[in-house]
Parts: C-alpha cells; sequence; structure tokens
C-alpha cells in the first residue's frame, strides 16, 4: 500500500506523542518535528506509510538517547494479556467454532497499537475482548483454516507486544511444526521483539526469527536476508496488524491478513468502516478471504 | 500567542482540506502538500499560527487558480444568518441581559469557521443558537460593556462570513457612531471580506476597513497603514474569532476577544476547556473580562 497524503498529519502527530512519551524538552521536541516534516516533505510516498514510522521513532530513539521508549507499555500489556489468557483460551474451547474464536481474539489483541493511538487503555481492550465473539468479523475464518491445513510452511508475522499473547490462542490451533515466527530485531513503538517472544512463551511453541528491519511493518526492501528467504519459502503468510498489512497488501505470496482497521486511510484502503475487525487475504491471490 | 508544535499536524490537515474543497488532482494536492509540509519545518515558530494559513491558502489559490475556494460556502453561511435574524433580534430583545445575550450569539456565530473545522453544519450552527442563552460563558459581559461606554473609538475586527450577520446583534447595542469594522482585503477561508460586510448590511451601519493582510487574524507585522493607524488609534478593539485571538493576544492595546475556543492549543493557551463560549481580554492589561 502507497502512503496516503492523509497518513501526513498523522506522521506529524506521531512525532508529537512520541516526542511527548518520553519526556523530550521544547528544544528536542522542535528539533525533532523540523526533521519529520522535512522528511514528510521529501518522502516517496509509493512507498508504505511504516517507511516513515521507522524513520520517525529511529530519530526519536537516537536524539533523545532512549533506545527503547515503550518497554514500560510492552510491559505491562504482556503481564495484561497473560494475566487473561486463561480466561481466553476458556473461550476458544467453549465456542463453537473454536478455530473462528482464536481468529477473532487474535485480531481483537491487535487493538494494543500505540502507532495508530497514542493512548491505549487496558480497559478498553477487556472490554473488547468481551465482545470479540459477537462483533461482526469481515472475512472468512474458514478460508483461512482450509489453507492452513494445505500449508507446508507457514510465516506468522508477529505485531506487538501484549498482542503476541492473543496470537498463542490462535497458534495452539495451527499445526507448530511447520509454523515459524517472526519478530522485529529491536524496538519499534510497541512492536514485539525477541524478547516479547520469549516472555509470553511463544518461543517455546514455534522457532521464531527477526524480520531484520525496525520498521513497524515487514517493509520487505529494508528486511533481512534470513527472514526474506523464510518469508519466499513460505507457503502461507499470517501477517498480523496495519503495518505488516500497509508493507504486504501487494505481495504475490498467499497471505492473509488479520488486524483492526484503525485508522481511515487503511479502512478505506480495505474498503471497510474505520475499526472493522478484518480477515483479508493478499490482493495478489484470487480466492479470497474477503 | 506562538505557534504550538501541536498546530503542526493541524497545518497539514488544513491543507489536505481545502486541497479536497478545490477539487485538486491528486499530482498538485501533492505538490502543495509537500509545499507546505516544507514551509511548516522552517517556519518561525515564534509567530502566530495564520500566518501559516496565510501561507497554506494563498498557496493553494495560487497553484490551483481559484482566487475565492470558499464564496459558495461564503454565501451559504450569509445567506442562513440572514435568515435566521430576525429570530436572534428578537432573543436579544426578549433577553434579561440583552448586551449579554448579544454578546453570547456573536460568540456562538464563530462556530462557523472553515479554518477549524472541514466541515460545518448549518443544522449544528442553529442548534447552538438555541442553546446560546443556556451555555456558560467564560468571561462577564459587564466588563466589555463597561469598556464600551468609556471608549471615544472602537475598532471592531470580523472574523467570518455568516458569523458577521450574528455581529450585528452586538452592533445594535454599541454606540455606532464611534465604531469602525475591519474584514480581510480578500478572500481567506471563509472570512469575511468587504463584498461579505456589504452584504450582511454591516456597511450601512459602519464605517468598514481592510486589515491590508490576507491571514486569518489580524497579524499586526503583516496588515496594512491605513488598518495599524486605526488599531493604534482604536481605545478599544473588539476581536472575534480564534485567529484575531492568536493574533493578537498579546497586545498592549485594551481588546476584548470574543470566540469558541474550538482548539485544543487556544484552549490550553486560554485555560479552558475545548469549545468554551470565551470573552477574554488582552492579557497586556490590568482588569480582566476573565
Amino acid at each position: 500500500m502507497r502512503t496516503s497524503l492523509d497518513c501526513l498529519p498523522c506522521f506529524v502527530g506521531q512525532a508529537l506523542d512520541v516526542t511527548r512519551l518520553v519526556g523530550a524538552g521544547e528544544g528536542l521536541r522542535e528539533r525533532i518535528l523540523r526533521d519529520v516534516l522535512q522528511a514528510a516533505s521529501g518522502m516517496d510516498y509509493t512507498r508504505p506509510p511504516p517507511v516513515m514510522g521507522k524513520y520517525i521513532h529511529r530519530l526519536v530513539r537516537e536524539l533523545v538517547d532512549e533506545p527503547d521508549p515503550y518497554a514500560g507499555l510492552k510491559q505491562r500489556f504482556n503481564d495484561m494479556a497473560l494475566r487473561v489468557r486463561p480466561q481466553l483460551e476458556e473461550r476458544v474451547r467453549q465456542a463453537a467454532n473454536p478455530f473462528e474464536a482464536a481468529v477473532r481474539l487474535a485480531i481483537t489483541g491487535n487493538l494494543i497499537d500505540f502507532g495508530t493511538a497514542s493512548r491505549v487503555d487496558e480497559e478498553e481492550v477487556l472490554q473488547a475482548v468481551d465482545r470479540a465473539l459477537d462483533t461482526p468479523l469481515q472475512g472468512d475464518a474458514a478460508f483461512l483454516e482450509q489453507a492452513v491445513a494445505r500449508a507446508d510452511s507457514i510465516l506468522y508475522l508477529f505485531d506487538n507486544a501484549g498482542e503476541i499473547v492473543f496470537d498463542r490462542l490462535l497458534l495452539d490451533l495451527l499445526p507448530l511444526e511447520r509454523v515459524v515466527g517472526a519478530v522485529k530485531p529491536s524496538p519499534i513503538i510497541n512492536d514485539a521483539t525477541m524478547e516479547d517472544a520469549r516472555s509470553s512463551g511463544i518461543t517455546e511453541m514455534i522457532p521464531v526469527v527477526e524480520t531484520g528491519s525496525d520498521a513497524p511493518g515487514a517493509v520487505l526492501q529494508d528486511c533481512g536476508e534470513e527472514f526474506l528467504e523464510r518469508f519466499q519459502g513460505a507457503d502461507l503468510i499470517l501477517a498480523k496488524g496495519q503495518g505488516n498489512y500497509e508493507a504486504l497488501s501487494h505481495t504475490d505470496k498467499d497471505a492473509f491478513f488479520l488486524l483492526k482497521a484503525k485508522c481511515s486511510v487503511v479502512a478505506e484502503d480495505l474498503g471497510c468502516p474505520q475499526g472493522t475487525m478484518m480477515l483479508t487475504r493478499s490482493q495478489g491471490r484470487g480466492e479470497g478471504a474477503k
């Protein structure tokens, strides 16, 4: 997906949010904002939005000398999700269609995203969990289930810390011997890194690799060789979140995207109302889940 | 008031709004947005926000070759306001405190502002009129009434088309022989120009001059000599709207600002909740209306 002009105010807003979060002084904030505006002015808009997300957050980490501004938030949401995990598992077990229930809960976990929201409310996430099985899901989980059954190798692109615990519910229903996960190689917003994969127990379930890029979404031109080999070699990609959708919506691989369409630009690209719980298949493929 | 870093996403949003309003093609929109981002990156943030508003809207008018993008909207809201004027007059006549009622309605008219909102709903304005006399007013209209009684010369800075009709209610209660009005010299957003002053009947009530600047607020460094003489010579300034507040909040003249605090930055500067109906006196003066 290319960057929309409507992404531009949001880039500036993201820079404001993160400089506020790290408590940068006014002079430093101004310097960062001027730099981001300049970069946004010269950006290649045919590239996807995570390219700018990477630029902004790297700039802030470097200038503020704070390598992981969202560390505390990541820990908090990992803890929260681990706390509610037994209830989530129970919901899946008791659901009429456990696979679809797991898909819904994995998508619900995608609410824990500090890239699209400057604040995420724990209470709001828990309420969304309560509604997850009754909220309309756009896309048919049965298509994904069939694709999973056919695939010899599955690459699961994780998105955020906290959310990664919700993904365990879906992993529990996948043929784990054929699944490899991928996380970010270093901190970017609240995206999950190897540390989160470990603390959430994911690394005990499946092998986990790093994308090799600190963009908040797997922008392939940026990714490392090991990841690209896994990506190209996989029969099926499961990609969580807006960033991965933005980066990969036009891939010719067979990819399913599981996300909440949180911003208006992504919702418009998907042709759905903002806030939709979305399961959609890559546009390069014939048989769509959508 | 200086430009806040929080104004920056809004500048970009304004550029998006107006390029959409004029139906600019994608290539031209992109060119304008890149230019605005570049300009915002290099802007002197000690200057008030209307400086950038002027830049953005002038750029769009020139590149799109559309000298008055808001002409239709200005006409529509002038017509609407003229249509409801008899009811507004009736409300003032029947009010326990007609002066305060006129102040409230003049501030309510300030909702008709396409600088802070990309859409203004006629129905919403009419509903606000219905609530105007019951909505809390921050600031004491009696202070303004006393200042008016003492002043030998009053300069009334109008803000938007449509709103200018609401201002007539307050003008009706001022000593008109001592009042001069001021409008923008040429189109900027939906700000009132001499044409609006004429069509709303203002020019038959008082002499009206032009600020000499197409900034959406009387930024003095930009204004014409005739206006500056009037401004410096006036005993009392009545200034409508956010743009004039942003431009003149630190003036050492005795100025009263009548506005809806529509954006978070102005609300914070005023120390009031967003949306407040505000009557406040220039910070340079001792006895405040606030």
